[in-house]
């Protein structure tokens, strides 16, 4: 842990410093899958399926029968979880639908925009240790609330009866999706460029290892779209005297226990507090079973004192952090400062693991710094927006002139004639 | 021109292809370009800008001064032009805006999402044989509504004092901006990398020629928000036998006229006047100064022959075409059935020059297919959105036991406990 007082804004820019990750090799590697999809089709997904996640099944895809035996078999606590927290997700996402942006803008001239729903679309749900159900009710809600009729869905499998309960059961929840038993790179290929089995979407979202998230971001440099950039999980908390060190510690090792790149910073205008959140972790570190990676993780955390809440604000502004817990007293006037931040915990009953999977926001995230300029996932992510415009006789006559004159000192006589014809049609028929 | 008959759909994929670019040549080209710029910092833009766009003067930035002069000499119709259009534009933007979604999800649990402006934002206005200023509204006025308070915005000039006086006069209205005369890879690259004069930003918007698109591509890459890919320009006329061919042709040459690898697309279930237009196009063609290009243009373009009305709407959705004009008589209906396409203008009297210009739409939008999951720009592209949540201790001894079992099952522990280390103070406490 590095605890530093008061640094100073020209150490800033070494403090919101990410692990950097060695791209060119892993540029290589994925760029090599993608172009065995590209050449191979289906016989690389199945040269890959077998390798790497050992999965022989014949088919890749797990069919509509294999998911509801796979439902049944979920645990009736975590099901009746399941419930709660998808019914909260859908009732926060439903809220972002957006309706038409109707202006009148002149006598005679409509301006609007709808949005629509991006028609078939790829979400990655990754596996390892135990497969993360939450990120598939984190994309498959907002998708389907956003009007995307095709959802097609990877997670790695070792074979189609061994899919997770927990992602079957959320899968009978969303209704007719398209799911592969495909994981890693290999998925996110197969989704962007298409075989004879998977047919190519038109944007992948979800979470993944650095294998996904390289795949993912050279599937958008050939033009798909993406929910973002992606790096190891972050979270920033800012405390003041009145927070409780107890509460801090487990939310920092919430997030440490990702992996032992996450990042986990805290902020606060009292030593007292330092000192103690840090004789809580570790205490609290040695209980986890993943005691060993969010200890790797803590090592490279970063414990800030600055005089007031103010400048922890400021310093959170620069990080962009993907977390971001305000547990002081005046959490909420404070939260008023945010610039940059992927989701925010006001207060300290607000922790992280309630946005994580049950308060109903989404905890698909900018992390890395992208919060700067990225959103998280929502309904607009599955969306894209068309505007549309209608002229009557009248507006034209009257803006048409302007028209000319702006297409005229541009250069672009065809853009003017396009109005001057239908000018000359109009003052003809008068 | 091709002219077709009915295309089957096993006829439609090669129908929706666009010219492809060479890309592998011109990915090195910038990657060199962006390396410089890395190494050399400030020295690298000077060699560019002397090399590429002739311009020797001491200091790239273009100062407030200079705009000033250089706004004052701009023609006095033009004046009142850009003044009618920046007013259209900012009133149809400034619909845009977004307040908080606020929800209450359940009780002792609000969660709601903000929008934030990106606060650094590189806006790229090109030159060429006429500086397309209308591309600085189309940016600039988003981006000012957004609330972004750092706008740099580079152009490629040989002088300062050469600057185009529509782009200086715009610039005086939009106000506090950080202008660079410098044009290119070499401009996208220094706002994405930095210099010593020029701070990176966060997001870069703005049309281009192939190096710039590409230089986009290579700063997403790196991790900034750009507007969107792109590809050359493109429209899409549905038109019947309502529609007047002297107006078709007129709208498929303002596209033609952009470039020679512009795409040009007539849907009819007319015969007659898909030939009338063929007619027209050759008359008009011959008058225009960009003739030669247009031309070019339209040796590519297709002309398709549809059964009906639906079927062209069917082609256009799969074609998902930047500009979609529907001239037939029953437009608004027809539109209903739009999924794919970036602005779309309806009857007779919308061309396609008036949202090019002044109706207050957007004019730029996504090419080459990606309408299928793109937006053109708005005032969210200078945006993101930030969600925050507030639970109230009632909430979350309810909600706490929901959020141990999914954190649980998904073997999360630590996330588990900062649930479980509330709960247990809160049941002390009573």
């Amino acid at each position: 842990m590095k605890i530093l007082n008061n640094p100073s804004k020209s150490e800033w820019t070494a403090l919101c410093e990410r692990p950097k990750i060695k791209q060119a090799e892993l540029e290589k590697t994925v760029a090599k899958i993608f172009k065995n999809i590209e050449v191979n089709g289906d016989v690389a997904l199945r040269y890959f399926a077998e390798k790497l996640d050992g999965n022989y099944d014949d088919d890749l895809r797990i069919s509509e029968e294999t998911i509801q035996i796979q439902a049944k078999k979920i645990d009736a606590t975590l099901q009746e979880a399941i419930d709660r927290a998808f019914a909260n997700i859908w009732k926060f996402h439903l809220a972002q639908k957006r309706n038409k942006t109707m202006v009148k803008v002149q006598e005679g001239l409509q301006c609007w925009t709808e949005t629509k729903a991006i028609e078939r679309v790829g979400l990655y749900v990754p596996g390892g240790s135990a497969p993360l159900f939450s990120s598939l009710m984190m994309l498959a809600i907002p998708a389907k609330i956003a009007g995307s009729k095709e959802l097609v869905v990877c997670t790695p499998v070792r074979q189609a009866k061994e899919l997770n309960p927990a992602i079957a059961y959320i899968l009978t929840k969303i209704g007719s999706t398209e799911v592969y038993g495909l994981g890693g790179a290999q998925a996110i290929g197969a989704m962007a460029l298409g075989t004879n089995t998977i047919k190519p979407v038109q944007l992948i979202a979800g979470p993944g290892n650095q294998y996904v998230t390289e795949a993912k971001m050279q599937a958008q440099r050939g033009g798909l779209a993406i929910d973002m950039p992606a790096g190891p999980s972050e979270v920033l908390v800012i405390a003041d005297k009145n927070s409780k060190p107890d509460f801090l510690a487990a939310d920092l090792l919430s997030q440490a226990e990702h992996g032992p790149d996450s990042q986990v910073v805290l902020c606060s205008n009292s030593k007292e507090i330092i000192n103690q959140t840090i004789a809580a972790l570790e205490k609290q570190v040695k209980e986890l079973p993943r005691a060993e990676i969010a200890q790797k993780a803590l090592e490279n955390s970063r414990l800030i004192y600055f005089d007031s809440n103010e400048q922890s604000m400021e310093f959170s502004n620069a990080y962009a952090p993907e977390h971001l817990i305000i547990a002081t007293e005046d959490a909420e006037v404070l939260a008023e400062q945010i610039q940059n931040a992927g989701s925010v915990f006001l207060g300290k009953y607000s922790c992280e693991s309630a946005g994580d999977y049950a308060s109903g926001t989404n905890h698909t995230l900018p992390t890395n710094g992208f919060a700067k300029a990225y959103s998280g996932v929502s309904v607009s992510t599955f969306q894209k927006t068309i505007s549309f415009q209608k002229l009557e006789s009248t507006a034209l006559l009257e803006l048409g002139p302007v028209i000319e004159t702006l297409a005229a000192a541009e250069g672009l006589q065809a853009h003017k004639n396009a109005v001057t014809i239908r000018l000359n049609d109009l003052r003809n028929d008068n």
